[in-house]
């Protein structure tokens, strides 16, 4: 006794529901999916739904992590950004379990490589992957339960399922009649250690095979409050005011720390369901007067090709006002043409980094002392210097990034030479999943290394120099170009490929195709053939998503080289970027 | 290899410091003393100074603690708000040992009390303090180096410290001096696990002996991070622009997080010095302008006291208007009277709630949307329902209160009923030092308790209904009254006494004496008797510090009791406070 009765409290994902309900119980979240009727939550009915989760999870026989960094049984999820993701990002890690949120970009023969690494015994599955779930279960043979979550039964609390066949013995259920029947009593959530794993998911890569990230409770709450100090600070000084659309999809980096650190507010969240960009443009609109009337802003986030794309749906309908909405960008450069629209509607732009293997952001472009004590206070020229510097921010409080050379010297800052960048923060995974290999390399710094180049500037932000790898990042997701490569040369004609990215105004980067043909097929093969074949081959097989196709195939005599007889990339993209 | 790789990242001390400094190496702290020119330091050259101070460690054989739990030397510390005392609390601790935080409000007795208990081995002390050094070396017998701190010789750089005798075997030491001759490379801090005690204080308790509660890293990180977004939210809205104002005290509980989360954020800090309110209003007055330049505030903290004291002598130099200075206080209610003086200067008024064994406040006057949802965004209306219910605020984020009944059965948000309030939290001390009985009463409900009853209102907020103890509260500060009933009735004319808390407009409250005397007394005893008995066996033997001294001393022929037959305390308290 004494001593003993104390308590330590441990950092975990249930702390932050349980401060979201307290500060505002009736706070809404508004699940709002294209051409359907809104539904609404407040945060005490969400709260409820998650609890009878923890009956459904129960009844699964879903297992609870035992000891710190071990993992329990693994719950996948396909869906779209949506109330019941909403749901599960809290029941699954509450439970104990590692949710698994599936990267639905993927090609299906990725998404089934990834399921085998993850082996997922729960699939919660969205109607409009349905189609696939035949293949999944065929390959996949883990999963023992699949629940499938329809739109339309959420709304309208009517529907059908679309008629599903599964194995004998595969349950299928449905999300909205699982809860219905689920227990009401308070679900008896076990203690969990703040070490045990929380979350699982596949990054698309930039070489090779998709490679698992994996992070605990304590990563996710310590990220989630790091985030929203520097959400708070100038320019975005966020508060509980404002209301969150959450577009940055949860399948993908866990919504950057949107379904966590928002919660932890008490803010409104409006979750849009399947990207409909008109749609999403008319949420905007909708809500900025909302928010703006109890003093608050419409926040978002994502890649630049998502802002464009709403900008594309506003102009259409004669929106040229967006003032009150605040975007969070990163993945990728935002082009300037971009900034400067937004810039006339009156959006508020900010940058930030991150990349899978580190959760969230580690930098965000957040106004510090640093920067305007040199630069003084003058917001435009602040955010002038981020964006059109292709900044991507300073480090968030206590996250810290350094630049070494290839010995592992760290560079000083406000140095110009590039550095390979390093993380010391909370958050980073603390392996690859089942790649030892890949893990070691990652820490051989001492600190984690994603492979990217950077010069952090003399006001401590982190200028984008250029990839270490050359991989095409397409509307904020990575083709790996050297998969895209293999794809290509499986067309008898090849005898040197190239994919390489082009610059493009909406996704920021295509991929095009450069392609020196074997002497017997020069002048023979055509970019239709290559086409053709890669479709039949590898798209329609499942092996290649449809949207890596190349934009364009071009026949060359011969392709530029490095020192060491590799193609010299660099070179084709200056020429073919024009 | 591979996973073994990883870094677990540690919630240390050290990385409040290296985040202050990448955000803000040229911002200023500021040590303006009253009757002395300011000295001022960047964070950069602040953080040289905590540098050199851990070679001054490692010469008086300071060792780090290590393990979870343990504890390292511990350094004591007797300053008032100073530069000096700001760079201890970073170097002692990341050094791995323990910063005792002396409280110079106690009777000498008192100090050298928890000085035994303590046990430190390094004592930093002030020359306003020097008188008691003898004293204090005399009953300490584990102090073997003794630094001399004066704010003349750190101000100008020159200057001499008053002439110190101590025994042979103890060092005596300046500090400025120390500092120059140490070593200037970089010290090689050691690697810190984040539940390495950092932090060992007393509070002067409500009854009985002071008591100690220590704290780690982790709990000290955690609550900053935890503080540092309350402050951020409305009504604060605290930004890195605004200029932070050290009035809460270092020596009371580690100055309320300030000397951390407002680095955290890389803000300028100004450190008054020995209390002088007519300085520390001129510094105030300074300041307001600087901050609002660059578009931010100056921001304080401390008991109501304080702030009354700033406004006598703000009407005093003829100051109508201090718009842009916001002072959250604690300790005690706020005088109405100061409240709407508070409000036609143009102050922002915040109140916040922690007592010492939770080493930073647990609620804060934050406007979350459980309360703006209700009640409408109006901020005069919010922050007149916080002051004028004498609410403490509600809890901050991740921090939980609640309220139980005497079988700690929890009490709903929202009812009437007045109930115990309970703890769950990432501060709340582990055990009370060397204490395990009270302890284990501390922890006796699962979650910790101090013993306050309140009742949580419909808005979350915490409204302070009565102590569970009798204790006066005094400019801030406890007075046990059963220790000073017991220093009364040393007088032999005292048959029975009660010392109770009566309303003042400058402490808040101050102590009376009602004493029944012995009959063969009555009529014969004085006031002056009394007060003179208090001088001279307690006051002056040390025992009893001079500000608990009975304002009033009252006879009376009998007092009224309770059912079991004690002084209904209550009764008297209605009786003399009118």
């Amino acid at each position: 006794m004494g001593v003993d009765d104390f308590k330590d409290y441990q950092l975990t994902i249930g702390k932050i529901l349980r401060t979201g309900l307290y500060a505002a119980p009736d706070q809404k979240l508004i699940y709002a999916p294209p051409n359907l009727p809104k539904r609404e939550f407040t945060y005490t009915e969400f709260a409820e739904r998650v609890n009878r989760l923890g009956f459904i999870l129960e009844k699964f026989g879903v297992k609870s992590a035992e000891k710190p960094w071990s993992m329990g049984t693994r719950v996948a999820v396909m869906d779209w950004n949506t109330i019941r993701f909403q749901e599960l990002m809290y029941a699954v890690p509450m439970y104990g379990a590692v949710l698994f949120t599936v990267n639905i970009r993927l090609a299906p023969q990725d998404i089934a490589y990834t399921m085998n690494l993850a082996e997922p015994e729960v699939l919660f599955i969205h109607t409009d992957f349905a189609p696939f779930l035949n293949a999944i279960l065929e390959n996949v043979k883990t999963i023992k339960n699949v629940v499938v979550m329809s739109d339309e039964i959420t709304c309208t609390r009517k529907g059908e399922l679309p008629k599903i066949e599964a194995p004998e013995d595969v349950g299928i259920y449905e999300y909205e009649e699982l809860l219905k029947k689920s227990g009401e009593e308070k679900y008896n959530w076990p203690e969990i250690n703040e070490y045990f794993v929380a979350s699982l998911f596949f990054t698309s890569g930039t070489t090779g095979l998709p490679k698992g990230v994996y992070h605990t409770h304590r990563q996710i709450l310590l990220s989630s409050m790091q985030i929203l100090i520097a959400s708070m600070e100038y320019p975005f000084r966020a508060s509980n005011r404002d209301i969150i659309l959450i577009l940055v999809p949860y399948f993908h980096i866990f919504g950057w720390m949107q379904p966590y650190y928002c919660v932890l507010g008490g803010n409104k969240l409006v979750f849009p369901g399947r990207y409909d960009w008109a749609h999403i443009a008319r949420l905007i609109k909708d809500y900025i007067p909302i928010a703006r009337e109890v003093g608050g802003s419409v926040m978002s986030g994502g890649v630049p090709t998502m802002l464009y794309a709403i900008f594309q749906e506003a102009k259409k309908m004669g929106i040229t006002d967006y003032k009150g909405f605040l975007f969070g960008y990163g993945g990728e450069a935002l082009p300037i043409s971009v900034y400067e629209d937004a810039k006339k509607m009156g959006i508020d732009v900010v940058t930030g980094y991150g990349p899978s293997e580190t959760l969230t952001a580690i930098t965000r472009a957040t106004f510090i002392p640093r920067m305007w004590m040199k630069m003084g206070t003058d917001s435009e020229k602040m955010r002038d210097h981020f964006v059109l510097k292709n900044s991507l921010g300073v480090a968030i409080p206590l996250s810290f990034v350094k630049t070494v050379d290839e010995e592992g010297n760290e560079i000083p800052i406000g140095s110009e030479t590039p550095g390979r960048v390093l993380f010391e923060a909370p958050s980073p995974t603390r392996e690859y999943y089942k790649d030892p290999e890949k893990t070691e390399s990652a820490w051989r710094y001492g600190a984690f290394d994603v492979d990217d180049f950077v010069v952090i500037d003399e006001y401590g932000a982190v200028l984008f120099v250029d990839r270490a790898k050359d991989a095409i990042k397409s509307g904020g997701e990575w083709i790996p170009s050297s998969r895209l490569e293999g794809f290509i040369s499986s067309h008898p004609a090849v005898a040197e490929v190239a994919a390489i990215g082009v610059p493009d105004p909406k996704w920021s980067e295509r991929p095009i195709a450069l392609i020196v043909p074997k002497p017997e097929y020069k002048g023979k093969v055509t970019e239709e053939d290559i086409k053709n074949h890669l479709i039949k081959e590898h798209v329609e097989k499942g092996t290649m998503p449809k949207w890596w196709m190349p934009d364009k195939v071009i026949f060359l005599d011969e392709t530029p080289k490095t020192a060491t007889g590799k193609i010299n990339k660099r070179i084709l993209r200056e020429e073919h970027s024009k």
